[in-house]
């Protein structure tokens, strides 16, 4: 996606340890009107009228998803990293290892909130290497519903997140795929599209 | 807000200790058309367009802060709950407590992402105690920018955070405030707008 390559080329931040930081329109100041052009292009690439859900993890993949979800018509569920006070018994559960925190997270999921009719797209802004989106996908095998694809924002493909879930079948898209980032700037993968 | 207080009527479910769980349209599975309806409420409540930047907190405020800064044609900025790799150093903190994990939690902030000249509207769907919300003033409060109001979905009138951030002078609208929650049934109070 031509737009967000842009973006991210003109104003994403290399870190050092392939750190690529983009907070300043994707996960901590966020450019809806950017997630709205997102969302349109993830509405072309998938069979979105047959979807029923958007699914994503909190915290950074809530803002894209919700609207997703808005342009497809249909609810967001995000699921939640720690177990709080104000979640009952039935969920469904995924332990995962966050790189960002430097510790493992349990992803829950209410059990009321995927049904086994569902037909889920997991949406997230950022792949690496994988581990919540793993979750997701575990989730929704757990809660019997059908997975209809994965649609993400930005991808490092020098890691291995996005070849194993294209290894086990997954539908994923993603519009921006890193191939490297360093001091000599930001390359892409080309589009298949 | 009558639809929003139908809703919770209708869909909210009382738990012992005085929780308010509302987690099948707003906090775990959000009914982003209701978000949208909230947003344009908002909208009428607030004089939005002098609004810069709409700041809300991880992760449960994110959907409605999203959809309220596309509405009123922003962008929006969440405070994050602790510190990940990937925020460098420039922040803006403050410390809360949170009653749903039962633990101390530093909100931050880049202090890229809100700038003095910035008119902040700070959004969530849920005020309590009012941790959060505080801890997003004081964010506002280090950065220099004017907070232009507060924009709250759902509050507990019977705890006293409201009463705290209304004292301090704050222009806080909150569009279903709950008087009484027991085995008896939600209780609302009148709407004062």
């Amino acid at each position: 996606m031509q737009l967000l390559q842009e973006r991210i080329r003109k104003e994403g931040k290399v870190l050092p340890g392939n750190i690529i930081k983009i907070d300043g329109f994707m996960n901590h100041r966020v450019d809806v009107r950017l997630m709205r052009d997102i969302a349109k292009e993830f509405g072309r690439l998938f069979d979105v009228k047959d979807v029923t859900l958007v699914l994503t993890a909190e915290a950074s993949g809530i803002a894209l998803a919700t609207i997703c979800a808005e342009e497809f018509g249909v609810p967001m569920v995000f699921a939640k990293k720690a177990k709080s006070d104000n979640i009952e018994g039935g969920l469904y559960q995924s332990n995962i290892y966050s790189y960002t925190y430097k510790r493992k997270v349990t992803l829950l999921c209410s059990q009321d909130w995927i049904r086994p009719s569902d037909k889920v797209l997991i949406i997230d802004d950022f792949l690496a290497n994988g581990e919540a989106l793993r979750g997701l996908v575990e989730i929704v095998e757990q809660s019997g519903a059908t997975l209809v694809g994965m649609g993400v924002a930005v991808e490092k493909g020098f890691q291995d997140g996005g070849r194993k879930l294209r290894e086990r079948g997954i539908n994923l898209k993603s519009l921006a795929i890193i191939e490297s980032a360093d001091e000599n700037g930001i390359v892409f993968r080309e589009d298949e599209e």
